[in-house]
């Protein structure tokens, strides 16, 4: 495959405007909830998200195994147009990231969000282009569309401006776009310079605004999966301090927590879904004074 | 399998002495090269390495996938002992440790050195402790040995000597020992101090002799794929300054330069075989010019 269903060239396939980071549920054994999973995402289409991000951070998606992720992204697509789609596929190991890439490009989704390999650390600017370049070339799919994720507080390795620049004129078409959730506008803004027809994304709700009247794309939100249409708000050219004082207000009551235990809790109290409730080893569920007193502060019952 | 080849019941199987984390070389497609690594793994044991790790940090394991692990595991398995072999098992993807530390132990190979999840950051040493805890209670297999793997570096996530204490005291016998290349020398006597039944064994060469003498189990070496004879005279009881200049010595040198790539040059050169010259993505071998200075600064020839 990799070609659209008519066999027509595949587009560009920019990202624009909100795309939701969609938690994963799981089942009591530690496995995937399908279910839960397509019923979620269905759901966040119809209330105003853009498109889904499966596996990011927010989807603890390092803490599945290539194996996993593949018959994830399976057990999704027929459920959701693959271009409103996007896989992450970033592993520690070349050889997961190449096959998870190449699976996902087969598989009729070629926009890949790819972590840098996240075990290693002080890699020079050349070893990431380096690592990028090897993976684009191994794959040798010209239907992929590869975005970058900078997340240097998680992965341990920054992905600089410079490097974007030299990868989107290295490989036009195909290296697609940048999620940046560094949180710091200014290497936001060098994207945006260094790379400017990429789809230049937030992963950093507060900067979506700015990010979008500069030039950007728009975001890769974790908050949409509870809070779409005010995320979405924030898209619209007269955004302003409202708008963005209801997104700090969220934040600053989640963000308190630890952040996917925090939203399981909440989507949890809303479906009554204990699917939501359960985190993947290392993250833990909050206790449940934490997330009663989360409930109440955001005005969610149980 | 599990119980050793006459059925009989698996030993404490405590570490001792020098143990080399071998390097591992690789074919011109990126594959392993059996060939090479067996050739060298039975050297280094008849040069006086007590045994071997497979895909440490030195041998670049968190850049194979688990597939490549399980069928690296088995090529080696035919030509060493297993009494005389660890294989490091950690995984970004619980399941993919799961998977890695049940093949190793019913392959024969009980002994698992295993990294903390290595993608989130800010655990808590409670999360910490229940991650190792659940990995041990899903095996469920009473012949595991269970060395933790301190290098928080590189791994984003120390692993505290209150957790471990804790560990060996829910887990007796299976939680076996801990490889701790930190290079704090107060950590490691916290984890003689909180465990002291289990095997302390430093990554960090120069405490080599401090550790023994206090009561440790020995170390890890990276640096013994090249120099054995030197690091294995830092554990004789008379181990003194003259034994320690030497290790010193070699460190300033080759710890200058990204040390995979530097061990691989030194290596590549004696044996005149270029697997040893690759790095697996994102690591990259030495340019020419650094890797004549390199060998000209160690007195070795190409």
């Amino acid at each position: 495959m990799g070609a659209g269903a008519e066999g027509a060239p595949i587009e560009p396939l920019p990202l624009h405007g909100l795309w939701c980071a969609a938690l994963t549920p799981l089942r009591p054994d530690g496995a995937i909830d399908p279910a839960a999973w397509v019923a979620h995402l269905t759901g966040l289409l119809a209330h105003g998200v853009d498109g889904i991000v499966l596996f990011g951070t927010t989807g603890e998606g390092p803490s599945f195994s290539a194996p996993e992720r593949r018959a994830g992204l399976e057990s999704v697509l027929p459920h959701v147009p693959p271009d409103r789609l996007v896989a992450a596929t970033g592993c520690a190991a070349f050889t997961d990231a190449v096959a998870l890439i190449r699976h996902a490009v087969q598989a009729g989704c070629p926009r890949c969000l790819v972590l840098p390999p996240f075990f290693w650390k002080d890699l020079s600017d050349e070893a990431v282009y380096r690592y990028y370049a090897s993976l684009i070339d191994i794959i040798g799919d010209p239907c992929l569309r590869l975005y970058l994720y900078h997340i240097p507080h998680l992965s341990g390795v920054p992905i600089q401006p410079e490097v974007v620049g030299r990868l989107a004129e290295s490989y036009p078409g195909i290296v697609a776009g940048v999620k940046d959730s560094g949180g710091d506008f200014a290497h936001t803004a060098g994207l945006l310079a260094q790379a400017p027809r990429l789809s230049i994304l937030t992963g950093h709700e507060p900067h979506l605004s700015r990010l979008v009247r500069a030039g950007g794309a728009g975001g890769i939100s974790g908050l949409a999966n509870l809070y779409p249409q005010p995320i979405r708000a924030l898209l619209r050219p007269d955004a302003g301090a409202a708008e963005e004082a209801r997104i700090t207000h969220l934040q600053d009551i989640i963000l308190r927590l630890p952040f996917v235990a925090a939203l399981k809790a909440i989507l949890s109290a809303r479906t009554h879904n204990p699917a939501w409730l359960a985190l993947r080893p290392p993250l833990n569920s909050l206790d449940g004074t934490a997330r009663a007193a989360l409930l109440t502060a955001l005005g969610e019952t149980e």
